[in-house]
């Protein structure tokens, strides 16, 4: 469905609850509201909305708005639209709330949400979080802030599910039954020994399965995995991915249970993943959205500044050949063709290195094959665009000899661009540096300067 | 960690069912085996071996590797391995292997997975998988694949937990322990009406907390939704992301229960949609690492026959300003910077555009306010490049004009630049087009020609 129809289908659909519930439509109703400073009106509107609906409202609308409905929206704001607001948001978001409205927000969190909203933040904003937790909440946040940034201690809620191993099946459902406060989303239950290390768990459609007396470690699922509190959240969140985990117990160092990791949180690790692999290929840093103007041109700075030296070292490459352009001033017009081709190469082969690096396909085991592969690739291409331009060489400019240079140098480009592609980010990920990051740039810096050279050289001997 | 730390980190470690269980020495002491038929040794290598690994594996050896460990290891290949696979490798795996040994493999899958499996398959093998399966999940599968392709229909798997709305707790226990064969993984009972409408679902956490007596909707998950079997899957992935959804049913025309949704077929196709973003945005087709030299070139071929046409453009406007260039060589030096910040800057915008289009943080909300961000944005980077490249005119070139011909060229294009990556993906968007797919060619088209027309015009008038 294209966005239109999507509204459509919204605007006939009679569900207050629809999955789709934020359109213009409902955003205008809303700032009518607010407009108008009808508290109850906006209490209405907003009442159906989820929290990640709210926090995309809020998003999307402009500073001064986004002040005015919270002050009008005050204490039904909950924790949850904290969680969802994107950070350059949350910051400015936070100190408009009340403390009581805050500390009422914050309680209602598990702790890896509270871990998640805080690690963002600055210290006088953090300190405000923090006391507006329960105590035993506020040691566990702080607890977990103690793990390394992005790793799985920081990641994991403290909240699980256990009993011991030699519990059956009814003894967990009478359990769970006598349980206060069980948390909100838990998959299944973890199976501790004495010393409190996870030897098992059992995913709750298998308990629920099974007669009461059944033994819960002859039910338990296979593939077991424990991850360490130290682990990075990359690798976490891949292993998720790669073994279809719903969710898994975390261990301190000593293999005891500290903690649970559910595939919520392995998403978000994977989407932030994704939208970092997109921005770096793009050399956009960490940009989003809702940056200011002098934020954003500081994260895109550096990047177009490393592209200033590869073009400058490029014109240095043209600069060589002044004299050659001089007596024929066609190649000035025909030479950016062969740089480009190369460049476009050299980003679709690198593009795909540095996606396959990232999901474990390029290893050590296919590197050369695959190397390989690009090479035929860049080549057979280069022999086809070499033919399209040798004629146009002919045609556009009634020269043979023009037409066999662009077509020899556009060959020798393309096959270096694929080298370059994958070879590259391979280097790059072996020296420790992320391939995303900072491929691109060498990688058009290489078929930039090999282009030019390629072409305007070949043209100074062929042609003079 | 590392690639190197991980594969430390798995040697010194004694767990034979390790997370990253795949490492080189593991293939290595796999491939021995092949070797050396021995078929025994083998199954003892692939034993702890989870089938997303296995697969992996088969991807990363070369076909005549792939052909002899097939044949060696035989029977034991399981349904979940086809699953896990490659498309290109699926579809030399699937003849490889004996009928009885497909039957086994497909008959223990789900309905979805049958689908995923058998949809990308040519008909004689589609034949071959349906013939494999039992009467019902034959139905099944070809009732499901009657559903339009990324549909829910497709996505979702027919074997569902549902009871009656009035239930209680009890009774729905009562009710699990008496079925034979309830589905791999499931998180939710749904309640539906006697027309099998859904009306509610309860998750078995929250069922397992609860007393017997208790009726299931009074435990019912809050925000509930369904999804229509006809609803495309883009839109389903996107609720559950934005939603935190584990699972949730899928109703036909009549609002009749028909199947759930689960969070791993959500993430699948999050995970295709970025992967098609990022591969669109580089102009690589649907590549992957295991296509064939000649798939390759196809995939990639048309991407750049787009940008030869728009070389071929930008060439002739440089071409209009033959006299110029022959009056002074050092434009000829000088014009690919203009253009290549130009066209840097521009993949910037237009890579934050398509991803917050995307995510639907870009709408008609927000547009003119990011437009206007944009712009701003350019001229920042425009003025601060324009200084740098106007002192490199004076000092390599000695030239003042020439410098600031150059410094006029770059606000002009940066400003250009972050007009065009905006607005050109918001206009693709706007008439139905992939911006991802499309957004690249024209805005490098028009950062190229911009980029070579103003520096070159402003030179004719400046400097001759």
């Amino acid at each position: 469905m294209s966005e239109e129809e999507r509204i459509d289908h919204v605007a006939h659909d009679d569900q207050e609850d629809d999955s789709y519930a934020l359109n213009p439509r409902k955003i205008a109703a809303i700032m009518y509201t607010v407009e108008t400073q009808d508290a109850e009106a906006l209490r209405e509107q907003m009442e159906p909305l989820h929290a990640a609906d709210i926090a995309d409202l809020l998003e999307q609308i402009n500073s001064y708005d986004r002040r005015r409905l919270i002050e009008l929206y005050g204490g039904e704001f909950d924790g949850e639209i904290l969680s969802e607001l994107d950070e350059s948001i949350r910051e400015e978001v936070i100190p408009l709330l009340s403390p009581q409205v805050l500390q009422d927000a914050v309680r209602e969190l598990d702790s890896d949400d509270v871990v998640d909203l805080i690690e963002t933040l600055d210290e006088p904003q953090q300190d405000a979080i923090l006391d507006a937790l329960t105590l035993s909440d506020r040691v566990a946040v702080v607890q977990s802030l103690s793990y390394p940034e992005y790793s799985a201690g920081r990641l994991m809620q403290r909240e699980v599910v256990m009993g011991p191993q030699h519990w059956t099946v009814g003894q967990a459902i009478d359990y769970m039954r006598s349980q206060e406060d069980l948390p909100e989303d838990f998959y299944h239950i973890i199976l501790v020994d004495p010393r409190m290390k996870p030897v098992a768990q059992v995913t709750l459609g298998k308990m629920l399965g099974a007669p009461r007396s059944r033994p819960l470690i002859e039910i338990a699922e296979e593939g077991f995995r424990t991850f360490e509190v130290t682990e990075e959240e990359g690798d976490v969140a891949y292993a998720f991915n790669q073994y279809h985990l719903i969710s898994a117990p975390v261990v301190d160092e000593a293999e005891r249970l500290v903690g649970v990791i559910t595939i919520d949180d392995a998403i978000r690790v994977l989407d932030e993943e994704h939208e970092e692999d997109i921005m770096r290929l793009a050399g956009v840093g960490d940009g989003s959205l809702a940056d200011r103007v002098l934020d954003t041109v500081k994260q895109r700075l550096p990047w177009l500044a490393v592209n200033l030296v590869t073009a400058i070292m490029a014109s240095m490459v043209i600069a060589q050949f002044e004299d050659t352009i001089s007596a024929m001033v066609a190649l000035a017009v025909l030479m950016p063709i062969v740089a480009s081709m190369g460049g476009n190469a050299g980003t679709q082969a690198l593009t795909v290195a540095v996606r396959s690096i990232a999901t474990r396909d390029l290893t050590g085991n296919n590197v050369w094959r695959v190397i390989r592969r690009e090479v035929m690739v860049g080549l057979a291409n280069g022999l086809v665009f070499a033919a399209i331009m040798g004629t146009v060489g002919i045609v556009w400019f009634g020269s043979p000899a023009l037409g066999f240079v662009i077509a020899t140098a556009m060959v020798i480009n393309l096959v270096v661009a694929g080298l370059a592609g994958i070879g590259v980010p391979v280097v790059l990920e072996k020296i420790g540096v992320d391939p995303a990051l900072a491929s691109g740039a060498f990688v058009t810096t290489v078929t930039d300067i090999v282009g030019f050279f390629a072409f305007l050289g070949l043209a100074g001997i062929v042609l003079l």
